[in-house]
């Protein structure tokens, strides 16, 4: 921490605020009101929160600042911005729908209790497309140009924690709905391995890949995430170092649309890599691969539609187009059509474990470029997918810039349950691409 | 219907209820003013209800009432039983856990909300073993014994069917928890295909595998909530009578452990079968299925773990010491081993299907025998257990007799994504087995 960053508690990571609130340097109604203050300067820029209470924050700093320090959970006072499909008891949730405006049932969704149990001051609701299922973008903008989209679905997460409003936010991932605006934003994000972390209590999108996982400036935050949520690899990562480390350089299917920011930033990120002693070799997943995201896409597709039945009944003039047509188009697809994803999915999973475990992580693209112009559609997903689609844990990881100056990112995968090596290979990687990378927040 | 049925609307099933609402032969507040009489006769016996409210469902049947004819739902006017783990906006949610005692978030899951657009009269909630994962029974009783279990988990819904008190109800089965309490209660359970309902808003167990189902007192009743939830096979069922149809008998991998009355029923159904005419083949899934109900049972246990880590941080002293223990053991488990059952599954889906398309249906054992005396231990999910690991439809078809007089049920089982066919079999084949097997309520 540079002297600048000692001070300025805005500029601190998670991990950093805890430990000067636990060396009681400040109090949590301090550090929550420096924050309040940020977001009030910048929320007409960024406009990153669909519900947001000062009053209500700075009654829970206090009353969690009244605890006694012996009684205090791993993560007392951490303030943590919550994507706004996810429940909170104490916050209305709109699902970034009209439909559920200002809807306000008093339940926690799984996730928030554990935060709560650790002792999270639950901040505010981060904004989301709808239902984080549309591609249309919510008010939010890019925390680096009020002129780019911030991505989806996780919009208000991502910008939040990048433009130091937040240290550390939740979102969700069914497609690339944390990769991305992680991405687009600068900052870190991660998916853990499906199924790590309860669903309930949040939107359903597919249910058989939506993945709830974290926004962050620092891996270090995301261990104490994986602790609080009890992620778990049953095995002890061999990871030491990038020196003598073997990274897979994986160029997905769709490979030919990437643009010229993320070409540059994976051949530096493998320069990088190398020049850190690590062996980097090209990872061809060959044309059993090639379906994955055709695939996902229709599971998707048809999950979604199935989990918006209730919301279309009911109310399909106030649904996205887009989302009420999918409710209508979900029989057009054959069931031989379906059964193929899911078994096609389920039979590439145990083959793409046996693949990564060669080597340390892979390293693949997380998003097409920097940023597109323009606030109307979040961006396309397609990178991020076969991550999502293979149940495996994957990371954001900043450290690029493209040819606008805005961020460029790539991600590191590993195997089903090697989260926490993961978390590990990111903590060193991430280091070398954030200093030598070329992009400064 | 004969003339006792016709002019006692407690034993009308949901269709013919219907059928007398809409002919405007009775209002819908003298329908359920007839419900709640029956269950204030045999509450006391069968205590099948978590939570019910007699004023309120009264109000929401004058509301009901009040709907002109025209502007009515498909479903206006049925009284339908939830299972206590599906959230109500109107009622209180406890999960059969002291931690929930009088939990009341407003806030429907998406299962009810697509009732009450169909017009359906939430009635109440019925009761369930501790968040649907326990085995350690509710307070109710089998409907045909006070001191048989009634099954479980979700053992208020399939005894408040099976006692008259409610036409249909809703349920979830995770291992057998709509299959085995409608087996020894008489009534007929259906689970369809997984992920075809959404289950958002109830309480998970597994979500690899739990499924929304329902019960009821006639296959019909099913086609109604079949078509309330859109259910669809994308393909037209070939299936038209029993005669010249091609059933096969399948005896899964721990047949060893059915009792007389379970084998007694099966040897009759094959022989009532062939009776009217079917052909019925014995099925033998070799080797590579008798891992099945072994996988099943881990994912269950991980998944379980996992869904209920919130609970357990927050107050595990109030959990059934069996699921808190699981919290605490679910590292035990090796990485292999999990994704081996994940993995393994996965693979038989398809393989399963393939099967079972092969026939009309699959003939199964339902549960191990009659209902168990005692009400401490809901019974064992041994035999439903692979179908719902398999992800496909099962329908549990009363129509046969124990040696203690209690009722014994088989199950009908189709491939993935055959529903609507599996339910037209069944109402073919349910009709025989209840006109010739042997049990009359």
């Amino acid at each position: 921490m540079d002297q600048e960053t000692d001070t300025v508690p805005r500029l601190w990571s998670a991990t950093e605020a805890l430990q000067k609130l636990r060396s009681r340097e400040l109090t949590i109604e301090q550090y929550a009101a420096s924050l309040l203050v940020r977001i009030k300067q910048r929320d007409d820029d960024v406009k990153a929160w669909a519900y947001l209470n000062p009053d209500a924050v700075m009654e829970q700093a206090r009353a969690l600042d009244r605890v006694p320090f012996e009684q205090r959970g791993p993560l007392h006072g951490l303030p943590v911005g919550i994507k706004d499909i996810i429940l909170t008891k104490d916050m209305p949730t709109e699902h970034g729908s009209k439909i559920y405006k200002n809807d306000h049932p008093e339940i926690d969704a799984g996730s928030v209790m554990a935060l709560r149990h650790a002792g999270c001051l639950i901040f505010g609701k981060t904004t989301t497309t709808e239902f984080a299922f549309s591609f249309i973008g919510p008010a939010t903008r890019n925390a680096h140009s009020v002129n780019h989209t911030p991505g989806g679905s996780s919009s208000g997460s991502a910008a939040a924690v990048a433009d130091f409003q937040i240290p550390i936010a939740l979102g969700s991932q069914t497609k690339g709905s944390i990769v991305r605006p992680a991405a687009f934003n600068g900052v870190y994000g991660f998916k853990p391995t499906w199924q790590s972390i309860t669903r309930e209590g949040q939107k359903f999108c597919s249910p058989s890949v939506d993945t709830i996982g974290f926004f962050a400036r620092s891996v270090a935050d995301f261990e104490l995430f994986a602790d609080a949520f009890a992620l778990n690899d049953y095995e002890e990562s061999y990871f030491k170092e990038v020196k003598g480390s073997k990274f897979a350089i994986c160029k997905p299917v769709h490979w030919d649309m990437a643009g010229q920011g993320t070409r540059e930033a994976m051949d530096k990120a493998v320069e990088l890599l190398r020049a850190h002693g690590a062996q980097v070799e090209e990872l061809d997943l060959g044309p059993d691969f090639e379906k994955v995201v055709e695939w996902l896409n229709l599971i998707v597709k048809l999950e979604g539609a199935t989990s918006l039945v209730p919301e279309y009944l009911q109310a399909k003039e106030q649904m996205d187009k887009t989302l009420a047509k999918g409710v209508e188009e979900r029989r057009s697809v054959s069931r031989k059509a379906q059964l193929q994803a899911y078994d096609g999915l389920a039979a590439l999973r145990p083959r793409f474990d046996k693949l990564a475990e060669g080597y340390t992580a892979v390293l693949a693209p997380s998003v097409l470029d920097e940023a597109p112009e323009g606030l109307g559609n979040t961006g396309d997903p397609v990178f991020a997918s076969p991550w999502t689609a293979l149940h495996v844990p994957v990371m954001n990881i900043p450290g690029f810039r493209g040819k606008t100056d805005m961020p460029v990112c790539v991600s590191l995968v590993a195997a089903r349950l090697r989260d926490r090596h993961l978390l590990k290979v990111c903590e060193a990687v991430g280091g070398i691409f954030e200093k030598e990378g070329g992009w400064n927040r």
